[in-house]
């Protein structure tokens, strides 16, 4: 799963029929150090996940099971918010901290 | 979901059945500001997606999902037409400033 | 699905049964001026595609149903030869005027 | 498979159902002298892998069937422990050497 | 599929079931002259490839194919030994030459 920070959202009135009930998140992926690298993706919501917390992103066939849902047409779902991150035994992200 | 904007089109009379009915995009992957990076990619159309409107479009098998239709060989579909993009609470792409 | 030229040939004696109807094309990715750029792969053809047309590659498990076989253990297909395509209504390539 | 290197861990209390059972690991993918590189992501373990181990990591649809459940929305699992790496006959990485 | 180089061998005692009947090959992707570039990978060896050969690698779920086991937790294996390759009408493998 791609670890990534949620970095805004987004909103579509003109879309594919089954996805209105979820919300549209703009995500990228995070460095060593929590930042966000690369190009922004879009995935759906599927736990309540808020501006700039770090989850864990299923893409592709997947992602579709995370809405119960295999004929969805979405390649990238919020699966998880983190709570915690360590690398190396080193404590790199904690959401309390955080917020 | 990718982030992408719509930066032209591309016609192909010689294809596997199943096609004919779609608009074939050409997009590319957009930065923070909006604009087209990286290199260029194919989409089916099934939203009505005009030349330079940002879409979500989803990749991989899911693709199918989105022309109900789970025996087409595409890989690449337009799902959505994005009306607003925020990042960190600011702005960044307004369909109707844009036009 | 990929928008690529195709660059060269392959051919292989020792593979796994049921590829052999098919000519295996090496194509890369073109940049915004039409010229190939990164690195080679392999994809099926089922179009009949010669050397330096501009092509539609679908890529993943999808690209099983170009060859309407879903056991066929191959991840990239192309699926059409493209006629024309244009970037922000210039035209970038078409195909009676490269040939 | 991604050939890997276990950096970490994560855990997340907020999460979709039937990922409870399953470890959440940090990798990363690895060059040739075995040091992890580029952005880290995530991985079901499934076969008790430690810290600093060298894995094998299945991706995208067929990551589920490493823990049997089709339905589970996952895109990476850990699905073996690498004992030793050779490349051009050269001994890369041996496990027990390297603990 | 990727156009690749058999660069090494992986061995693994601890790791899924239904994986020990196959040899885990480590591959890079080759640039135009044949080198190996990249990060390198893992693939079973479905075909019987050997060190330095270059070989086409099919990725994602249609690689359960290649086994003709959908269940088994695997993304990638080498589906044939190349003969030759040609670029452009240059030969640029043949594979007599190289051995």
């Amino acid at each position: 799963m791609k670890l990534c920070k949620v970095i805004g959202f987004a909103t579509s009135s003109i879309k594919r029929e089954g996805l209105s009930p979820y919300k549209l998140l703009v995500l990228k992926n995070i460095d060593d150090e929590g930042n966000p690298v690369g190009e922004a993706f879009l995935a759906l919501d599927t736990v309540g996940a808020g501006l700039s917390e770090i989850v864990a992103v299923t893409t592709g066939a997947p992602a579709t099971n995370a809405v119960g849902d295999k004929n969805l047409p979405i390649d990238a779902a919020v699966i998880g918010i983190l709570d915690q991150v360590t690398i190396n035994k080193k404590e790199v992200y904690t959401k309390n901290k955080e917020e």
